[in-house]
């Protein structure tokens, strides 16, 4: 069976993850909403480091009005524009349809099965490091590998069908029995490099290159896995030193919410901060460092958003 | 008995301090840095809420070799030159000459104590508003309080004196028979709002204005107070209150250590962070987010700084 795809929010992830997909040969319809028109005329391009190409034929689309009933739904938003999902997703969805959380953080599929109770729900998460640098132009950096978990319903046969679809496009992907860990795991970069680059204005490399914020990723790194332990999730503590290992050999890379920062852009703070916090707290389990870095977060936020 | 006083460094304290006990006819003595040749040639200007004044004809010096031994010397350097203490105090010090470091922090009476055990050696604490905004010339905008404690040697006698002094100037001022404490005090409030003006390039008024900071800024304070009774110096949770309040009430106000980074000049991290971090440390007691603060500002301060 040859799955339809839609791609929801065609930006650094969306572009790549979908372009792949749609380059390999697969049937993918992509949303897009300021590129629209540029896409229409000049199509999708993306430079990557497994080679660049030009999706000149896309089936593009600036309403989901429109779009056909898809097999996947890739959502590639950021987290802050999920309250819109609500509206934009129906007309994609029929009853086998699995829609996919590509996105950061700990709460997006729980509130999305608030809406859509029946719904068969997944979540995904990206370790790439892929930036939009124009209109319908993608520059992926480094890695790719997509992990796909279910949330809701039984659907992991379709997923393991979706990990065979990305690995045949050359896209790297696993499926995970454990969503929540696989989220949890995440959370453990991204608290602590997607916050600090943002209050200390800088890269994951100055980040590395300095003891005392060394130190203080490898402190946040411990808390995150603490509260993960705390809420049921085992994670290792040899899982600190493997990150920041990783991180270590990464191309010096700004991370999305540093992005976000630069341009003047909401930050996912509820996805990445809020939520763990009120997890975690529900659990009992102070995280002191990531409360002081959601608040110094929401402060350097209102401090330009309204 | 009429006190002979050396200011040693006149800046925004040494300058206010040591302005209004010389305007008020006592004997006083001024080491000047950079500003000596202006001074020399056109006095010390301090524009204060308790009335504007010029001095003249001030006992200007750039050296103090050249000048005459005191009975008391004002140390209004910040913590980050006081390695240039060892060189600069024996020219001042007869047998008697008690030494009063008017500065931040909690360790600076104890490393000069090493250098000069028989010394007779104060701390003092300015609770004041004031910035050098020229040459020759302070602005005092706000409070002034100057609180006075004892640290080696029997010199409660002398120190309440000075007091009578600046009360005599106009200068509020106290004996403390607790200069721990004291320090302490200060502490609650210059950890919070002088590292969080810092992180979040701010000021009081808008750290007080963020419900988050707001928190943060609370939360900081019950930390520190935390840790001081840890080292065996009791101050009462209600004390978080009262220095909110009052901060509430200042005029916006940039903290010494936002000047010093707007200036690019050295942050006091040693005295305000890591020596109370340390002391903590000494006694069992953690500080999660003072940790995360001080690292956060070696950061910051490495950024610019050679």
């Amino acid at each position: 069976m040859k799955l339809k795809y839609a791609v929801v929010g065609t930006g650094a992830l969306g572009g790549f993850y979908g372009g792949m997909l749609a380059h390999a040969g697969n049937d993918v319809h992509f949303l897009f909403h300021n590129d629209y028109d540029f896409v229409c005329k000049n199509g999708l391009k993306v430079d990557s480091v497994l080679g660049d190409f030009h999706l000149r034929n896309i089936n593009a689309y600036n309403n989901t009005n429109q779009m056909p009933k898809c097999d996947v739904v890739l959502v590639c938003l950021k987290t802050t524009n999920n309250a819109l999902l609500r509206n934009i997703l129906p007309p994609l969805i029929h009853s086998e349809t699995c829609v996919i959380l590509v996105q950061n953080g700990l709460k997006a599929e729980r509130e999305l099965a608030e809406f859509f109770p029946d719904l068969s729900i997944a979540g995904g998460l990206a370790f790439i490091c892929s930036n939009k640098v124009g209109k319908g132009h993608i520059l992926h950096l480094d890695y790719g590998k997509i992990t796909i978990g279910s949330f809701q319903k039984e659907n992991r046969e379709l997923l393991e069908q979706v990990c065979k679809d990305f690995i045949t496009s050359k896209v790297p992907a696993e499926f995970s029995s454990n969503l929540k860990e696989s989220r949890w795991k995440k959370l453990v970069w991204n608290i602590p490099y997607n916050g600090l680059s943002v209050v200390l204005n800088t890269t994951t490399e100055q980040l590395m290159n300095h003891t005392k914020t060394y130190e203080l990723v490898r402190d946040i790194m411990f808390e995150v896995i603490g509260a993960a332990n705390a809420c049921g999730v085992k994670i290792e503590k040899g899982f600190v030193q493997e990150m920041l290992d990783s991180t270590r050999i990464m191309k010096p890379y700004a991370p999305s919410m540093k992005l976000d920062f630069d341009n003047k852009r909401p930050l996912e703070i509820g996805a990445i901060y809020s939520a763990p916090l009120a997890e975690a707290a529900n659990y009992g389990f102070n995280m002191p460092k990531v409360t002081m870095l959601e608040r110094q977060l929401r402060f350097i936020q209102d401090s330009y958003l309204k």
